[in-house]
């Protein structure tokens, strides 16, 4: 069996490829653009480019191919992408080599990577949350994503946290994205300010006391109180790991998250918050993941060492 | 091995004890009070007791026992009841008889059963709500009920579903409990009108039209739409079977909350709901698969027919 596989991290702006060794080594990694303003067919033939590119990079066929792509997917195709507009793409089609493929959903194949080699490595059931432009959850039960019936679990970016708050870019009202992403408060705190900010500026003048950063701040962690909250009395989760670009704020989300969040549950205790332990990697080590798994190697990352994750870190 | 199995679904006021055969029928039912006042030691007696006095109208040893008991709930012991006020009481101290005993969480054993022979007997993921005097759920994944790290999976009835809104006796605001539970329903109604209303005389004084009690009906129902439009967008589950007391109201409950989750949802469809089909009878059904399970039978109930259950429904 070779000695690699290919794996994939498919986002709507950027693509994170990678060769990855049965032995956890990231030894090539490279980003390139999604194209997605030139229609799926593109999107496709370019992913296709970039995998051969990444082989040929190896020395060789790989043992296997993993991708994480955005939307409604299956292992064996991805069904649908608002974002990248695609529809029923077979798996083999990202791939010009004779060689296994299996594919993930984006934000569960972080997941994954996170349970199987992150932060969620010493815990089975939890919440694997990367906060970023937009907010949507991996459900990990038993070490595993699940999910649900059709694939569209984990949308809590979407749960209304706020019945009579403001409108979300989805149509309905009050959803926890519209408080709680980056973008959300970016653009909260934008639409009063005389000069706008980036949600890791609202960070900043939230710890220097700015009043209407402060505000803005303190909208985004109560809604992500309420939605945690929820997810813990549904799930009674191991653990809650914060992942993408608001959690670089780290304690200053952290601390008044998990003030809240105790607050919230009177009958039973908050489950810890952790910080996501992959960063923006998360992706394409579980596509890696899958790629092993692919290539008949399911217990794959087992056996990867934290030291091999600190040392391969894609800068 | 022996014909039959006890099965017993113990509740805050009263207990269904039953034996129920290897082939689905009931062929004997009892009910008694749960001597909840005088303490947990004598509950436990009187369990005791009540198993016996089955087993010997059985005309022998059950080839099993099964116990669906409120609280925190191993297999093999009861650990924590608020409502019962014991703590971990080992599974055999139900059970005075040398025989197979497993325990189950009280909903989540009723959620078994409606899953196993009930309304989610053709769907493997889906959420069982029993709605009465409080509100608890089951998680049903791949068939079988999900607990959750610990065991407290399924806690709907105290989501904050209006988090500004009235205050819950568990002491956080705005939980679906509140607004839409049976209880709540009859306390926020009669709380405003000039004589006091059931549930049911709420559900009928809307149909009639009457202000009040629609206003209190409708916001029962936009609670519970919250709480479902927020679990099935974490969960994506094929159906939501909704039973209890509130659910007596049929398509008075379920036609505008069916209404109400469809349009909170915009880019996925709503799950379908669906009358649970084992009424008060689910828990005592549920712990008659958990005897059968304590003896080695793991798949009784697949062959258990509708008629059977239809047959042998308690009075």
């Amino acid at each position: 069996m070779s000695s690699f596989v290919v794996a994939l991290d498919v986002g709507g702006t950027s693509m994170k490829g990678g060769l990855v060794t049965r032995s956890g080594e990231i030894v090539l990694a490279e980003r390139r653009a999604t194209p997605r303003d030139e229609g799926p067919g593109t999107v496709v033939q370019v992913i296709r480019s970039f995998i051969a590119d990444l082989a040929v990079a190896g020395g060789g066929t790989p043992a296997g191919v993993g991708l994480a792509v955005p939307g409604l997917v299956t292992a064996d195709a991805a069904l649908y992408s608002a974002n990248i507009g695609w529809r029923d793409v077979p798996a083999g089609d990202f791939v010009s080599l004779d060689v296994p493929v299996m594919l993930g959903h984006d934000v569960r194949t972080g997941g994954l990577a996170e349970s199987v080699l992150g932060a969620g490595r010493e815990v089975s059931d939890f919440l694997f949350l990367p906060i970023g432009t937009g907010i949507a959850g991996a459900v990990i039960l038993g070490g595993e994503p699940y999910g649900g019936t059709a694939g569209w679990s984990g949308e809590i970016g979407h749960i209304p946290v706020f019945p009579a708050g403001e409108t979300c870019a989805c149509g309905q009202v009050g959803c926890l994205e519209t408080y709680a992403s980056a973008s959300a408060v970016a653009r909260r705190y934008s639409a009063r300010a005389a000069s706008p900010a980036t949600a890791e500026q609202v960070a900043a003048l939230t710890l220097s006391g700015d009043p209407l950063a402060t505000e803005v701040w303190e909208d985004a962690v109560e809604a992500l109180s309420l939605a945690l909250a929820t997810y813990t009395l549904l799930l009674d989760p191991s653990a809650i790991v914060l992942g993408g670009g608001m959690s670089e704020a780290g304690r200053t989300l952290s601390d008044p998250l998990a003030d809240r969040l105790r607050a919230r549950l009177t009958f039973r205790d908050a489950p810890p918050l952790r910080p996501a332990a992959l960063g923006v990697n998360a992706g394409m080590l579980g596509a890696a993941l899958l790629g092993w798994r692919a290539a008949g190697v399911p217990d794959a990352g087992a056996t990867w060492s934290s030291d091999v994750l600190k040392s391969s870190r894609l800068a």
